[in-house]
């Protein structure tokens, strides 16, 4: 009977794990769901507490609804802890951290209470979302997205090299030109205007007064303007490649041996043996 | 004599229907390019009586040419109701309704004068220049831009997710950092400039003014300046494709009249047959 | 003797026009170089006529600067219409007009002094560099780049449309949503405000205030970031196909008829006999 | 005896030249690595003793910090001037000057103390850092970006000719139509703004206020959205070329040893023979 109850247990438990963790069955896509709808909820209700006239007048209502998100957040960790093979490993993961996170702050300020830091970790829920990817038809598309990255990842070092020495190099000579009276008052604030300028961002809060300040500026922005193209050139190359990877089965001819037969091909292309 | 009667009236609704929601025969033609100047000349009548300067010295005429153009729109309706298989359809379709809304507001603004939100939709009919794309020579490309926007819709969202999460967090951060003091008063409002900033759009109405602020800031620039590439890579791969798959050869098997043969292909690669 | 006279007249006008308008020859490319660089100069000289400061201190060194460069290119202008064929299709030219718009002004500014309209004319010479763009190595690029955007032609009309819709439903939605006390007075304005958003300009000269308004402007941003894709995906295809073209030969082999040979290739890479 | 010290000397100047010069040994990794972190504090010092508050506070310290620097790296630069061949070679090379740029400004402060232009030179140390990209993993990744850019050199000439001349044309028409009253003070402003404009990094500095200026300012922001589409283009093009290049198969022809085959072809394309 003992046997029993620990079979029925462990069979709950399994249970408990495929609606949490994954996505396959219909409980498991409609917890999902709700969860991603109550995050983004509580991320919303920690958001509108910043506000002043909001905190003002329904400052005890986002108190509640926050401890209700944070007992119920709780609750989820608790379960997530418990159906889990190695609860350790879970607690110690990304997303276990991320969980974690979620529901501490709530408590923690119950002993220091006012501490604005909690509120950027209380933010930090919104990573939560990104479990909604776990849904089957968005993990080709994030690992393709991913391979480009990962490809493409030491060509963007080496732009994001040239970008940096280009900024700190024309921020120093900007700040030379310009100097303390046109609000360039340091070569960090030249390189800030710098990335500003190159980024094609512009605030505009610091800009060249002298002429041969925005002459320097024009150089800078066209330059901004045109190297965008690099990463873009990069990234797009290199999708392009994974999408050709796909695109092009693996099988050989066993006639030829020729390649680079498409999914759907029977035969051989170029000796019409069968595949 | 009725029956005549009948069919002329048939035969008159099918002309009708010819010129209004064709663009094959000369007169259709005529009648759509006629259409799309009314439209944009009706559309910027609205603009200029949003003018306070035009209004007060033209506001009469204004007011005429704007009836003279929702009666010819109201005619035109009229019509298309008339000559269409199904009116109720048509009157609950897209066009349909952006067809009503272009006229509704003159008639209501008679009985509720004054208005504001009138203009909003008065301005709508804009969407109907969109009906000149029906002309033969756009509809190809129309279709392949939708294809490739279709075809990457979701890398698309899975990239709207990590921009607006990174908003988000860096928006809770800068909130932290600079603080109301310098116009960080909330954290939407610093959401708001986190986009504001990431695409780089940079209106300066909010800057930051710490050192560790505008080193967030520059930080997000070069991360907003190098993650364009993505959803650009994204798109020009998809289009490219969609390019590729025009570029498929025409030609079928004469055997199993399977077609999308590689312009190489010597045998028909679903029954071998030489091609 | 007479006859000897004309020959030589007429070898003497194919000798100029060979300098004047070819860049084959080593006195030709000379010429157009050093046209190039007068017409620059020409420019620099219009452009420091319009800064006070200099204007008030080297006005008189200008003015003559500006009277030998208009006799200069009046005698070039001159040569040009001696040495072509049908001097009255050179002058009717885009060229044409160009070259004696070069000249034109100053002439009618000894009628009708202080003309500032005239400066506008004079800063059109720029155009004249774009003769440059005849030596040899820059007309294949040329080439490419207009097939490219030729053929991106009506894709890009699309995109147009569909911004400057979106430009105009944004652009009165914040005039109804800001108002007049915001600095958004009048549609056109809105419309402005929304390009200048969309585009991801940002000057920041208008911008929303309202809560609602700042979301709305958010929602502009990322569209204006992401649609930039479109365009970009369009041109870069378009580009990338103007390549392939080049690179494969049109020949076809004559054993076995396949296409698609390189433009090195010697022998059919199916078949392996001679091309 | 004498022989042996040389040897003995060749052979630590041969030690000394892997170490400093290379990459591929350990003890070459670990001075490299070294170096670039130095090289990366000495300028972070040299930009934080621009802030003033930090040069009142750590003065002393920074001058201390910055003579270390400078001994270190003079060190380092006669070491190189010892163990390369050819030191005059190596003394007037592109990395030689940069190296001696990083040293001589605190020597020439002894002399002529003050001199702020000293600031830029010690910031051009800067440059050392790419001397990192030695590391064998990025050599390829460099010459790849490099072939692309040069590849590309005389398209994105072009496109900045036509760029250049856009903005020097609006720059003229928008000072006509603003003219000093609106800020447009000379022509050369008005480029100022029309590059700020159509790099589309929009300061709001300069903005025009009339409504035919905002018209052209619309349009100009417009067609800069579209044409960054162009350079991107071009680069990304040239980019897929290069990848695509080096996915040439690696076969050679048995018979004429040519290579640079295809991977779908079964025959050797320049002399026949069955590969």
């Amino acid at each position: 009977m003992k046997n029993n109850n620990t079979e029925q247990k462990s069979n709950f438990k399994f249970k408990v794990h495929e609606i949490i963790f994954e996505a396959d069955t219909k409980w498991g896509r409609i917890f999902d769901e709700t969860l991603i709808v109550l995050i983004i909820l509580s991320v919303i209700a920690v958001m509108l507490d910043s506000v002043k006239a909001i905190r003002l007048e329904y400052g005890e209502a986002l108190y509640i609804i926050e401890w209700a998100f944070t007992i119920l957040f709780s609750i989820e960790y608790l379960f997530r802890l418990y159906c889990v093979g190695r609860p350790m490993k879970y607690a110690g993961s990304f997303y276990g951290i991320v969980d974690l996170l979620a529901i501490l702050p709530t408590y923690i300020s119950l002993i220091l209470p006012g501490t604005q830091l909690l509120i950027i970790i209380r933010i930090l829920r919104v990573l939560r979302v990104f479990r909604v990817f776990k849904i089957v038809q968005y993990i080709g598309e994030i690992k393709q997205l991913k391979l480009a990255l990962i490809a493409s990842r030491r060509k963007i070092t080496v732009f994001l090299f040239v970008v940096l020495t280009i900024a700190v190099v024309v921020g120093s000579l900007i700040y030379l030109i310009e100097g303390e009276e046109n609000g360039f008052t340091s070569i960090p604030k030249g390189i800030y205007w710098s990335i500003v300028t190159l980024t094609t961002v512009g605030y505009g809060d610091i800009s060249p007064q002298t002429e041969i300040g925005q002459l320097l500026a024009a150089m800078l922005m066209i330059m901004g303007y045109g190297i965008i193209a690099v990463p873009t050139g990069i990234v797009t190359v290199e999708m392009g490649r994974v999408k050709t990877d796909k695109s092009v089965s693996t099988r050989s001819c066993l006639e030829c041996s020729a390649e680079g037969h498409e999914h759907d091909a029977v035969h051989c292309k170029f000796c019409g043996a069968k595949l």
